[in-house]
């Protein structure tokens, strides 16, 4: 039995001891992972993976999309000119259906417009909760895209010049990551731009202070993703003081990684120790996210989740203090959890560095 | 009142005429085209336009994107450790509520669980209506993108070289788009590539036959979208008739397209005259699509769509023959609907062209 056909397996599993009667699942990564095919983006059209208890599941897909059923999936297809949603609602059973978090409300309305009596669920943990626990050849990509963002980041300083814009040094890294993959698109944040972590690359020049880099690339299918923030010519007393806040609380978020752990738990590990010391209003958003075949994937690690962590589990680890209209600091390594810790798969160091 | 404020107004009037309570809008180019703000895109994460059917509107959006209100709209932050929809479920009236078809299913589910005196109906139309039908200012931004768009593809013969693979010629069209905007992915197929109208450009190498380039780029926030179909070196007997098929479908498609005429009608026009010729089979998809802030706007010009074509829109005409493993031919043009007919936005010849 291939990997694939057990995926499918593992998430029937899931669908019937969590009381599900099938699962709809639309998510392109997560269809790749349980059938081993390349898709391209259907853009707006449904494409739907239907998961039944037991038995063969169906890939509902638009004719434009051709693709080949095999021994754990049949293929139907529909056209433009058919409502999307039919030949879904013929097949699925009454009762809770998990549904794909992403799956398009437009579909979902249909869906319930045609049946009535089905029950929707946020359902995509059926598949989430597999792809969370990396199998032995997956743990091996997830290394290795780590080696080479490191690698990568390594770079920075010798890339730096004067004059330079946060565009030009983007562009600088989305080249030497095309080499070893997919980038994705990098944040490089200067001075006040670092304090937005959502910032937007700009041609903002560098000045002495912070540069702030979150870059990444995907290799062989599975996500790297990191972030250091370098000091161009000088540091100030306050950016080295937030500076070392924030390693320390990188520090204690990775030193609390344990299967059994609670990620709100993990996420405070970090938070508390940047609460103490009197940023806690400036570490705006959640400590982390899992990570694999997609950059962000669930669970997150934050306050809100009560979930806990489990070996096999691949995530971020990104404390970050931002102080708006002044400079931003985030340190964020990944780890992949252990039987008794974590494995930090990011080695580039994490000291203060005048760079320029 | 500002153009946005109006175009609230206009979104309010359609909630009002349809029977609905409220809308919930999340697709950033619709909010963008109400509220007058450049959103980042928010990702997994919950962007929300509620509409009430009177008063002032409400932004629901992630803490870490932050926005400013104006008159027409008020902003409600939530952040990653709460429940997204918890200010949406609260600001909602009971009864039908407009919901935008790309709203992700989760939150969807969400808002029931919290809300099941909501009746959720598929809404987008509340402003997709509204971005149909083209502003003076929108329909010059149109002009202006497609006549840019001929420029580029009149490039074409020139940019063909021995040797070369789609690959290499998509890289050269993005270059030369970069200039005058940000280039969509273009579709280069090369013979068999052709046939598949959905290709992904590959390393095939250029051949004597069909090179077909579906291509076009974004200027000031409005798309342009044409097809030509080139062949290089020689063209076949089968490859000329199919393409004067395809060719004379596009002027019927073209000639059917006035104020008041059905959609689907449209489609006909064209399909009806392959099916005549006998090539019906191989005219996989629809006649066309609206176009404008996106590149593939509602309403479909297709089989399916019933609804009529109205002055101010702006849609494709494509379309294509595709006999699978030997080539493909597609002529696609823009059009503008006017007071009694339509202006054709591509003017880039459309008879047999041998290139190379």
């Amino acid at each position: 039995m291939s990997i694939y056909s057990e995926r499918l397996l593992g998430v029937q599993d899931k669908i019937r001891k969590t009381g599900l009667e099938a699962a709809v699942i639309c998510e392109p990564t997560s269809i790749r992972y349980l059938l081993n095919r390349n898709f391209v983006h259907v853009g707006e059209r449904l494409m739907a993976l239907a998961v039944p208890k037991e038995g063969k599941s169906i890939l509902f897909i638009n004719r434009l999309f051709p693709v080949s059923g095999d021994e754990s999936f049949d293929v139907v297809y529909h056209d433009d000119t058919e409502i999307a949603t039919e030949g879904l609602a013929r097949f699925l059973p009454s009762g809770k259906i998990g549904i794909d978090r992403f799956l398009y409300s437009q579909f979902l309305i249909q869906l319930l417009e045609q049946r009535n009596d089905i029950v929707p669920k946020v359902g995509s943990y059926v598949v989430e909760e597999l792809r969370m626990i990396k199998g032995e050849d997956e743990k091996e990509l997830m290394r290795r895209a780590s080696v080479l963002n490191d690698e990568i980041i390594a770079k920075v300083p010798e890339l730096i010049r004067p004059g330079m814009t946060e565009l030009e040094l983007a562009d600088l890294l989305i080249a030497e990551y095309k080499k070893v993959g997919e980038p994705w698109a990098p944040l490089v944040g200067f001075g006040p731009g670092a304090a937005d972590p959502h910032h937007v690359n700009s041609d903002t020049v560098i000045s002495p202070g912070v540069v702030l880099v979150d870059a990444g690339q995907e290799t062989n299918g599975y996500f790297s993703d990191m972030t250091r923030t370098f000091f161009y010519k000088e540091v100030s007393e306050e950016e080295r003081k937030v500076y070392e806040i924030v390693k320390e609380a990188n520090r204690r978020g990775k030193a609390a990684v344990k299967p059994g752990v609670r990620f709100c738990d993990v996420d405070a590990a970090a938070r508390d120790y940047i609460t103490e010391m009197g940023y806690g209003e400036y570490f705006t958003h959640r400590l982390g996210h899992n990570i694999g075949m997609q950059l962000h994937e669930e669970p997150s690690v934050s306050a809100s989740n009560t979930g806990t962590v489990e070996e096999g589990m691949t995530f971020s680890i990104e404390p970050g203090i931002y102080l708006p209209g002044k400079f931003g600091v985030r340190i964020e390594d990944l780890v992949l959890v252990t039987k008794d810790g974590c494995e930090v798969l990011n080695s580039y160091p994490r000291e203060i560095q005048i760079i320029g």
